[in-house]
């Protein structure tokens, strides 16, 4: 019961989470200076900050495993994952062999509820389907320019070796399996590699179904700063990635912010967040549970209700309280809620969508009769859901687009993740003659400007030569 | 003259360059070990790597600004860029003002060579053409998913309000604002802004004209991690950007990686490179005039030679003497070579070929006869330049594709600066009863697994009502 639980340095009862104690979940009405500092705190919310501690501890751990190669990461596993090894290569879990059974059925299957297998071949087959256009993306990516001689072609690659971080702590997380491995495979990705904390592969038969039903088969049981560097720098055994993606704990953030340049990485991931933009007659049961469900993702999640009507907010404070009351994870939710969450009530719907917008929140949900007009002028959300019946949760498991979304605003700059992150651009330039000549003398104009005289002169070797023959030959 | 500069610690001569005092210099031999350890050190040289102290020194310019606002920024104008101002606006340059003139001839105009402006003309037609179909990979963004009572609308859109940077310290880079504000008109983004230290924007006539004839209205005169933290956090006057892109010395690139995540950024710009593979036929004075246009650029420059023939290896080796001899950009070039130059001299062209893709160049050139050959297989690098009436100077300058291009081994992962960075993908989720009704259960199965009670309870919700209508009114 949440009236039992205790947050750092305050009791909560019942009756005390939403009015005394926690000052941000009273409506906050436009015009008034709460309103404007709560919208101004939620504004300047953090993307993803790593305390200065966790930084300086992770990049400790990063330069040991760098340098230490096997024997440092089995000792980096041994006291942050727990686990004993005598080498690197039984850190590997051996996820194949679960589909091995004396009778011709996986394992897994016997072990695993028929909903939840439904559930993930449902989940996969939404993934796959939202995806696969953004192939077209890679088709339309390869082009050819030739004029006056000069041929340029552009190509799209998949990368090489990407590696997936799964967290997996007080949760597990077959879902970010399914929306990590997906985009990747259908990039084109022929080497993918999944790092998880041990123990929730070991404890975890969901997990590891999913990672059988994807064809994963490198699998390494190591999570947190360590499995990063192990990853990105390689290890005597461990062979390195060429780009990390996926969430994680502050660990794992923060050795993806100090390996990056090494490797690539995926957007941080910052605390999960939803606005809900609602009109009064949205249903107060389901906006309440929509709140909870993303507050209670981490003790700094977001969730914010923003309407023009007061009975809806109203109605949503008192059903938050209600449905909090019986919710095991209501610790967590109630801490978000007093941090980053908010009820603003707003002076008409227009100025409830410009709030929406202005947040540009990793999930935006519309709900109420308003959802359909407002949707086509919503831009600035990571996803949005557009009426009552589309809650975000849909998006973290089933509708289609990965859940790897921009947070804490940067959805401004910034895209979901997607078959994109796993390819790259180049291109090849070609001159004959004729077209060396002419851009030698471009390039050596501009280069004597840039007082780049080795460019210039490089540049005027060609423009000087009369045909590409004579300068094989010279 | 070479001869008579001087590096740290250390007297050169003509005779001393290639041979005694840099010992990377003299071709090394396949199978032996200096090979072997030159080989290492370029695979592992840095990305863009940045003085812990540099880094501190950007942090504090970044919070003065963060915090002093227009008054900070003024002051570290000063200090920084030697240019005493008032007020902040007047830090705006007045580049339209430049093409009025009485007699209706743009003032400009007269003051520059036709060489430079049609040089300029051309590198923009240029630039416009390669990226133009990129335009391409927005239009095919845009899609729609529709099942069972599920659309899921993929969008894609400019970025609102980018900031450009644009260095000039030693050097004028007008050829860095085509190559970063034509990628960024054509996605679409209708506000850019640049920003460039002041002196060279009122030096260089030619850095004015090129933002004069690409329409830039916003440009600010400030140089330094100062402008970037303007850019990135605002101040009274200056209004901040969403994605700040474009090279910069070590505090612009220290100031960028530190505002990452409040605004996106491109990649980290490293030192240029150019990796050269030639078979022996190629002309051993244009392979050395590449090189020294790489290495000019910057003391931390990469400039390598891979071929199978000790003949051209020491030929290039004699022409970079003779061509150091006479350059005035010879002191940078030399400490270059010395420290991340080499000539490599392989087993055979396929060895060649493979210590190139090894190494993932910024630049890749292929000289001689063998470049046909090799061109379709080489995929590694930024950018690929095929055949020996094809240097590098022509993609820095004229060719078309951006010459903002991963440096350090990135191009692993990353690619040029091009259109898709300056859009991002958002999309739209709606499902009817039915598809309500089918994603609820698959979201609670999953999120029961995850120990998600709140999200299990979202999905529930809308599993359990027979229709959205009923939802809606609840």
């Amino acid at each position: 019961m949440c009236s039992n639980t205790t947050l750092p340095g305050r009791a909560l009862t019942g009756a005390a989470i939403w009015g005394t104690e926690i000052h941000s979940l009273r409506p906050l009405v436009a015009g008034t200076s709460e309103f404007a500092d709560r919208l101004k705190l939620l504004r300047a919310r953090a993307t993803a900050c790593v305390d200065d501690a966790v930084i300086a501890r992770a990049s400790e751990i990063l330069h040991a495993v760098r340098t230490g190669g096997d024997q440092a990461l089995l000792s980096a596993v041994e006291t942050y994952d727990g686990v004993t090894k005598r080498s690197v290569l039984e850190l590997l879990f051996e996820v194949e062999n679960e589909a091995a059974a004396s009778d011709g059925v996986p394992e897994l299957n016997t072990q695993l509820s028929a909903e939840f297998r439904a559930a993930v071949h449902s989940s996969i087959t939404a993934v796959r389907r939202f995806h696969e256009p953004q192939q077209r993306w890679i088709e339309s990516g390869h082009y050819a320019i030739e004029a006056d001689g000069l041929k340029i072609e552009e190509r799209v690659f998949p990368l090489r070796r990407v590696g997936l971080y799964v967290p997996g702590g007080r949760f597990v997380y077959p879902s970010t399996v399914i929306m990590t491995v997906v985009p990747a495979q259908l990039a084109g990705v022929s080497d993918i590699v999944v790092a998880c904390p041990p123990a929730a592969l070991a404890s975890s038969a969901e997990l590891r179904y999913v990672l059988q039903v994807l064809g994963i088969s490198e699998v390494w049981g190591m999570g947190g700063a360590h499995a990063i560097a192990a990853l990105a720098y390689g290890t005597d055994t461990v062979r390195p990635v060429d780009f990390i993606a996926g969430p994680g704990n502050a660990w794992v953030t923060a050795a993806k912010q100090l390996v990056r340049g090494t490797v690539g990485t995926d957007h941080d991931a910052g605390p999960s967040e939803v606005v809900i933009v609602a009109s009064g007659d949205a249903p107060a049961t389901w906006v309440a549970a929509d709140l909870i469900a993303q507050a209670e993702h981490d003790p700094r999640a977001v969730a914010v209700l923003v309407t023009p009507s007061m009975d809806l907010a109203e109605s949503v404070l008192a059903a938050l309280t209600q449905q909090l009351g019986d919710l095991a994870t209501a610790e967590t939710a109630v801490e978000a809620l007093a941090g980053f969450g908010a009820v603003l009530v707003t002076e008409d719907l227009e100025q409830a969508f410009e709030v929406g917008e202005s947040l540009a929140a990793e999930h935006q949900q519309l709900m109420g009769a308003a959802a359909e007009d407002l949707a086509p002028r919503c831009r600035a959300a990571g996803a949005l859901f557009v009426g009552s019946a589309t809650p975000t949760c849909f998006g973290d498991y089933a509708a289609g687009p990965s859940h790897v979304l921009p947070t804490g605003g940067t959805a401004r700059y910034s895209s979901g993740l997607s078959v994109l992150d796993f390819v790259r651009r180049t291109h090849s330039v070609r001159a004959n003659s004729e077209a060396s000549a002419s851009l030698g003398r471009t390039a050596a104009a501009l280069a004597e400007v840039e007082g780049l005289v080795g460019h210039r002169r490089s540049a005027v070797l060609r423009a000087e030569a009369l045909a590409v023959d004579a300068g094989e030959s010279s």
